[in-house]
């Protein structure tokens, strides 16, 4: 694949018909030539709550339809200086974790070791452990810039390690990770050791009240001087970190978090990193309203993650 | 391709996974050595009331996910003899009928001339007229098996000849027809003079009564009679010739109409016969449940048109 | 008002177009030649279970834009010998029953002295009470057809005389009934006792099963038999006498009831008798799947009795 | 306990007050003087489609509010003669199968060795193998009587041998059932070796067409001839054999089913056997529409199970 | 009860499983040793508009199924100070106010007698007046904090005192209350002497407008300058306060409120005042989006308050 | 028409009951003594993506039950200075947009020509078009105030010049327009060249970035600067210049938009202007969550419009 992909031209086919591919992309199997990829990780067997995290990845595709080719906030076109491609889902184990886990790895391992850049939609958040676990067999122990509504390390539950509440704490016991930092914390917690855990890790914890207090600038920029820009780093965004009110379609949420435009800023301000890999995940689109808002802004940061890469590299 | 045309296994890749095809099969552009194609046309600038069936084929894709590859009732394996593409979409020309016809008839045309047998998810009725009109270019004059709860064969709304209640009179007018036959017609109408025309034009007519009271398979039998086998049948299934409790995902709903049961029974009581093309239309998905019931039965009733070519190409 | 009432002409204004009144006809507070009216009671304080009901008038005027000038299978075309108009709602007193009742009978009271029948759309159950009072008034003691799924005749509700379970047997005691049948009963209830206040009342009491085993057809003509057509009738139809299948939208749901077209059969089968009021209550469409298939019942079900009087009246 | 358990009295609470419960029974975790307990297994990981029906056990007990009673189609009042409570759900360990049938194991095994019969609300299909293993623990092997569209006696799915469409397989490979049948089969499947599974393992196979063709009331005799109603037997309901227009809140719905009334008319019929356990499984309320059909309908089909086993003991 | 009353322990109960009690607290009857108690009060017929909010409590309970032992914001552990029951609902008279004004006063009578604080899920916001009238007996006159978009002092409705646009009128005209500030007003009005009544009864205003102004912090700061810390406060929140885009569930929305943070923060900068008693009213889920935002948001306004009642009484 | 238009008296008629009409003003096809009128545009064969906005005029006709008569932010009762009607729809073309247009013109001409200000509800932005033909009629070259995430300039979709993305460079190629602002433009684009179009015609492009920097005071104030109080001005306000949390209902949403309250604000920072129309379109009801949130919306931004065209004209 010498030539560039594009996506289908909304000009000749209007963006409501074909197939459903991310952003009209083309549906390949292929890393030749290809700088990134959308993945779907359909999977919903780590909740402990509500399920439905598995028809993530189709319902972004679907609200994707409406993204166009130049982003006027950072002033790039992603896919006039990337490759992307819809590489398709992860053919996940329902109802079996660990042989899930290694279905992904299998996937994302392939892919980065191909130097191709993995844009995740989950699915639920468990399946950040297997990707980082390949993400840090090319990089090393990687930075990672977590958004989620909910600290995620908890140690098990039912005495199980792996749920969507565990994978951090298990990222970091499995030595991936070097600096840690977490964005939009709140709501109500198991216990007041969540904060102990961080602050024995070191982990930067921002909580919902200095984004509502300081503003997202303000918090974003506290956040890039705590990670080095020549460091590579790996962002997931768990879509509760935004409010329910502009992201009901997830399956534990938690009111007073962001608005949509903050969340589109926060990946902005990314602009200058090197990123390593990108997911977004709980969308659960059967939670959304009819418009799927919820959809329609993990599409969007995507794209914006996408132009960050895009941006940062032709730098 | 000289190699069978599969659907994706859904015992290495659960059926919710992977961009959304029909029944699960590629999404190729090609005719060569292919039987039988499903192709969208999200168009329903001629709807007369509720839009929204450009959205049908999409939603009709995601629905075929459950097609399995064995039909018990008509002991078929459809795949098996058939080779079968998800072709894609036609490029509708959104707000403009007419051109929107032409591009059908492109595609349409080019499909039948290549002797295969388009399997089509509308949009609004009016599309059946362009298709009908390649169809008959390749078939001649071309027996018409119309399920429905209207008539269609208004002569013009607020003066304009192409909408999707008249595209049946202009059909007949065009000459493209030779035997019609409509079934389940229901509803208050505008005028008695609907009977007329049918009566004047030789059209079988089976209201929605004889069904409820002789029985899906008594009518069915009057209707096999009034076709004869060794003549190609086009088939046009209104999806409002069910009962919106069955399948209310649609813009011009009548109560009072036939079940799934019965319809699925409708289409494979057509065995034998020699489908040169068939449609499912007005399928509006925003005004379905959340279970997306209209849409599924609309790719069940694709799936069991594709099994009654595939039994009767095989016999 | 000498020259005829007609709806407004779909062929120049489409009919998703213009203010919604019932049927698209005149939304008129007169009754100088008027055969009939549309009424809406939009009151649900009555209700034991889910509230709503208040907001299903004007549902059924929505879903009403889709009724045409001709009825096929009782060949006529009522607006043609009966002029009708939407004379509004009650102007009801939410959170009081008796109020409202007052309201009703002022408005139910005006129409009927004028020798106008009224078609009303409710609200819950409890308004059939003071509509039956008013028309008592006027044509003395009438017979009733009730379609339900529940008895209606509980004495009490926490102490309670007046609610959506009790009318009927206020009804009883107030002396306004002469004979009345019940049809579509199902569902547990609270005590055999209901029987027995059944055959006490020499009440024709004709179960879902009888329903189920027999056919429509046959079981309305036993209660053509029960009901002699030289006498007034006056038939309520509770929209939970259809299974929430087909009419899903209401308070009080029981599972196990007839179809849509059951429903419009039962109607059209009167055809012979002298109708003195028709209402169509609890539909509640909150409770409608989007295509709102209740009320689209509810408004046939209007139009249906609305050609029973046009045509028996012509006869 | 020695007094009757009864129903919180809707003359004083209405109906839609207080902590849902089933059937507004108390909550208790007591087995003492108890005949039935409804238990929930709200589990959803063995689903091989759609998750959702861990949600089902609480939108079952919010539906079952509706409940009354006496049951007039068998003249009976379930709670006079049984003492039934609401048991509450058992623990599961959402995302690991074999640990949560262990955890069914503990509840269900307690409950039968008290000879309390359970009536279960599920949760997907997989839970009724850890439950027919307590059965048979406690009865020997047992008869099973099993509505569903599908067969679920596949195999393996991704190579795993616990999920919602195998555990029939597994049950009969465990030696726990003497006879089976199986009713309202429908849809396309896998393999038609299906077919096959059930010859060799003598299961009495009667598929949907049976149903519309012959009637429910002349299928289930044919059932009751094939089970001495001296045996045990044991039900299990996957609401799926069910049409999606009556019960669209499931997570694998296949069109053409059997009506809600036909679903009630089943387990009445089965009066006069001695029933071991029952249970509804593949609730999944996120698919249904606000009126809540699946959850009402399966509420409902609880208790006209209840009903058999008090009418049967009665006797 | 010595003990501590607890929560179901989610590290061995999943969240989704189990009867829905407030906060997975035991559904007692009992005041005895309790601090505060859950009560719903499921009345909804003093409403002017939509009716729904008698399903308010339900799905309360439902969404409060997420709230965790410890409060980051407030630092307290909420169900450690205090012990806190779900008493259940108050068995209301459905379309009789004043007979369920008696009812709720019994209950919340009885409760405030024992020392035990009230958090009270509505139910429309008529309820609060007889609840006053009963806090006012244990306390004297009280300092009322009312969260709302309306000002609830018309004099009458259709004639009526009692809905739920009048009971704050009467709660100043029977002598119940103290202090009185209002937040949040905005919308379009019936007239002008609104504000004139406000006035003349010395009313703190703060419409919205101050609120997008001054920010939620300086707002809060000005009311709690105008409420002695030593005055026993309530607090009156109803729902549509907050903007339908966090709270849609509501009967009567008005556009342009306060974010659902905003309602957090507002409830948390009470701490340090005497709680005697708190509402959220008119919740009606059935016009929440499927993730009931506003049913979880009401959930956790009511845990805020009980926090700050919590750190209030530690302190 | 010498007396005052009234709203229906909300004391005496409930506001869910009645026909629904705008403000529940009387629906007249009169202009004489009329100052203003409601007017809807039910089209949507413009739109290029998701249709439904012909069920724009009659959601924002329900919702505006809620409209009471006095405006406290502006302290203007606008219907006691302003004789405003509900004039009912257009009798639109479906699918065929320049026949459309003609009669979009010949009622906008009637009603400007009799100096009467159209306040108008679509349908989808391609309206604005034939409306800005006849304002510019009788006002000459007018300013245009565009509330919008969409430049809508671009020349062609599938070489056709009328849609509702080309409306507005149409508009500037008819030379109907002076000055021209844009605000709240967002969302990923076609072409860099879009802001090369705005920079050649002079058009003030205010970004969704200045609104969130800024805020809208500032933003406002400098369009202000931009427009001479003392030329007529038109305001067309596309609700997706809202953000999809607020305004999900309708058929192109971009996150990351302004709340309600700031669309609000937009409006009544207006006052001064001398409005000569205004229009709020591509509402699409079936995209709205069950509150109709997006519909109440508009209705308010109607009436604040209004409300600034009242106290305008009685300064």
């Amino acid at each position: 694949m010498a030539k560039k992909v594009r996506q289908i031209d909304a000009m000749k086919s209007p963006r409501f018909t074909q197939v459903a591919t991310f952003a009209r992309l083309p549906n390949l199997r292929t890393l030749k030539n290809i700088h990134a990829v959308f993945l779907g990780i359909p999977f919903d067997d780590g909740t402990t709550y509500r399920t439905g995290a598995r028809l993530g990845p189709q319902a972004i595709r679907e609200q994707s339809r409406l993204l166009r080719p130049y982003n006027m906030f950072l002033d790039v076109s992603p896919f006039e200086s990337l490759n992307v491609v819809d590489y398709g889902d992860v053919n996940v184990v329902p109802g079996y974790i660990q042989d899930t886990f290694k279905k992904i790895q299998k996937d994302v391992g392939k892919i980065v070791k191909n130097k191709v850049v993995p844009f995740i939609a989950g699915g639920d958040h468990s399946l950040t452990l297997p990707v980082l676990r390949e993400i840090a067999l090319v990089h090393g122990k990687i930075n990672l810039l977590h958004f989620d509504s909910h600290f995620d390390f908890w140690d098990t539950y039912w005495g199980k390690k792996y749920t969507h509440g565990t994978w951090l704490r298990r990222a970091i016991e499995e030595g991936l990770l070097n600096r840690v930092a977490q964005a939009c914390i709140r709501g109500s917690v198991y216990s007041k050791s969540d904060f102990e855990f961080a602050r024995e890790n070191a982990i930067l914890v921002k909580t919902i009240r200095e984004f509502h207090e300081k503003g997202v600038a303000q918090v974003m920029n506290e956040i890039r001087r705590f990670f080095p820009t020549n460091e590579p780093l790996y962002v997931s965004f768990d879509i509760d970190a935004v409010d329910p009110a502009f992201a009901g379609g997830t399956g534990t949420p938690e009111v007073g978090g962001i608005t949509s435009w903050d969340a589109l800023e926060c990946i902005r301000s990314l602009l200058g990193y090197k990123l390593v890999g990108f997911d977004v995940v709980e969308v659960s689109p059967l939670f959304d309203p009819p418009s799927q808002n919820t959809a329609l802004l993990a599409a969007n940061l995507i794209y914006e993650a996408l132009c960050v890469l895009a941006k940062t590299k032709s730098v």
